[in-house]
């Protein structure tokens, strides 16, 4: 028996502009050995996000990461060693592992997880794509029943939950996406009650016939051209919950801002606020409880997308930024 | 004796960019006679503001004023003749008159208000201004002792007297304002820790300076440039208090927004809300006896720029949007 190697996928380069497989570059070097209060990982799925692009643009929530360091990540993992009290071997932990099959951290750093069935639902519903939906909604933005609830990126992992919640508090729910076939399984298979194809055409009129009533909350996962069409057509005392900002990740220099701001936030009295899911953490434990409730009763659907080999990251987090993707992405390492 | 006349100011024109007097004329005709429920009012002070300029391109918290309309403006006035019971000659009252001498009003659109000396006060520390200033940066930004607010149009009536209350909420308050003499009157007449001068050359590092340890509170008069140079200095949970766009008033269509949005409101946990202060009139007593209570204590300070005569009103508008007023700007009608 061969002794295991540890692959490790490094950021080459900073991009500059569009992110490609040229940044990426894979290694190998031996398992790490656990120091006392550490515990070694074997990393199980690594979970895909926008936000690991804009991690490479600088600090932000958390250091940038740097070229020649192995790229970050939040990841499933099971102990396989540990010299620290708390943690044994086959425990399941949420971790910052970065793209590689295994690491020694500090025990501090992980979060035990339970072993569920399957275990990727740890990185979709009840994982932080689950937790940023039902904060965001719910803290951020209060809907109340009746309210018109537009997301935006809402056949992805966090949009898709955020209008599956904001249809079990009885909103009005239009999301948006890009392409005809999202836009028809957010509407038949969600319980969408109008998805709008960003790509189809001008969407300032299409968002307007899919929220005759205007829009009294934006989940806005993206920004740009879209939170500046939704500012125009919000009503008064509407609340933005800023999540994310994904058309300005993938590229060079953030282009200008939406008009409509300040003016628009003044005249109808707008709220938009900005959270990261860690914010909320102390409420945890209620939050994955009403998940689980949701998903016992039927009423919150979970699409998951594994793909499938730690090779594959790049090309992973590649497409999730040009939108191949409906519902929680990951890679499967082991 | 004849007859008074009643002189009014029309709104000529819909200016497409720069406001200027062209686009006002001065007409006269006979003082309207009070029907059942209203009162005739005699106008004093007429209150220059610059969202006035914002009325003339559209609805937005009022309907827009239209070409051949008379200018509409906030007042103080004395009722004299009244058709309506509670209201009697003499009695004074804020009301949205128009430029003009006279006008005849039903009077629940009349505020009535107390006879204080100098009456001035009614528009400036007492009227809107004052409470503008006092919600807006109370109620909507909640500063806390220590923390640092900055806040645009600082010489004008609201800025300078959010900076004021800033200071006496125990913070370190710096004011954004045009020219070094404004800049040095804020600092050695108002107490104010700090000023910039944006017309002195480039803001983001001299707001640096003044604010080493980033902005808490960020009190928007003017939107623009300034908007989005604090919006890269705020500090984790931020808030911005959006009050005013006067940056975008008076030219043509808006501009982009501010770069950073809505990524920094994300990563910073930033918080924008937009308020009019007849959202918060329900609490106006008590916003009246803090500020009464200040200015008898010595703590703040009011200043005012009178105008005389209703035939310089837009003149007085114009001058106001290029910025050459210091505290609050009104018109002395009679």
């Amino acid at each position: 028996m061969t002794s295991p190697t540890n692959r490790q996928i490094l950021l080459a380069e900073t991009p500059k502009d569009k992110l490609g497989p040229q940044h990426f570059r894979l290694t190998q070097g031996p398992v790490p050995a656990p120091r006392d209060g550490e515990a070694l990982l074997r990393v199980r799925y690594i979970s895909l996000d926008a936000a690991n692009r804009a991690w490479m643009q600088g600090a932000t929530y958390r250091e940038a990461v740097g070229a020649g360091s192995v790229m970050a990540g939040g990841a499933i993992a099971e102990v396989v060693e540990s010299k620290a009290p708390g943690f044994a071997p086959g425990d399941l932990v949420f971790a910052d592992t970065g793209w590689q099959d295994y690491i020694a951290l500090p025990v501090k750093r992980l979060l035990k997880v339970p072993k569920i069935e399957p275990m990727t639902h740890l990185l979709s519903v009840y994982g932080i794509a689950g937790l940023t939906a039902y904060f965001g909604l719910l803290r951020i933005a209060d809907p109340k029943p009746g309210e018109t609830v537009v997301v935006s990126a809402a056949a992805g992992s966090v949009g898709s939950i955020v209008g599956q919640i904001a249809k079990i508090k009885g909103c009005r729910v239009v999301g948006v996406a890009g392409g005809q076939q999202k836009c028809d399984w957010l509407v038949k298979e969600l319980g969408f009650d109008a998805a709008v194809d960003y790509k189809a055409g001008p969407l300032f009129k299409a968002l307007k016939e899919a929220a005759p009533k205007g829009i009294d909350v934006y989940f806005d996962n993206v920004g740009g051209d879209i939170l500046e069409a939704c500012l125009f057509q919000m009503n008064l005392n509407g609340r933005v919950s800023c999540c994310g900002a994904i058309s300005a990740y993938d590229g060079a220099a953030p282009p200008a801002g939406p008009r409509g701001v300040p003016g628009l936030i003044v005249v109808k009295r707008l709220t938009l606020k900005g959270f990261i899911v860690t914010d909320f953490f102390a409420e945890r434990d209620k939050a994955l409880a009403d998940l689980q409730s949701w998903v016992a009763a039927g009423k919150l659907r979970i699409e998951e997308d594994v793909i499938d080999g730690l090779e594959n990251t790049p090309r992973a987090l590649i497409g999730l930024l040009a939108g191949e993707n409906r519902g929680k992405r990951m890679v499967k390492v082991a």
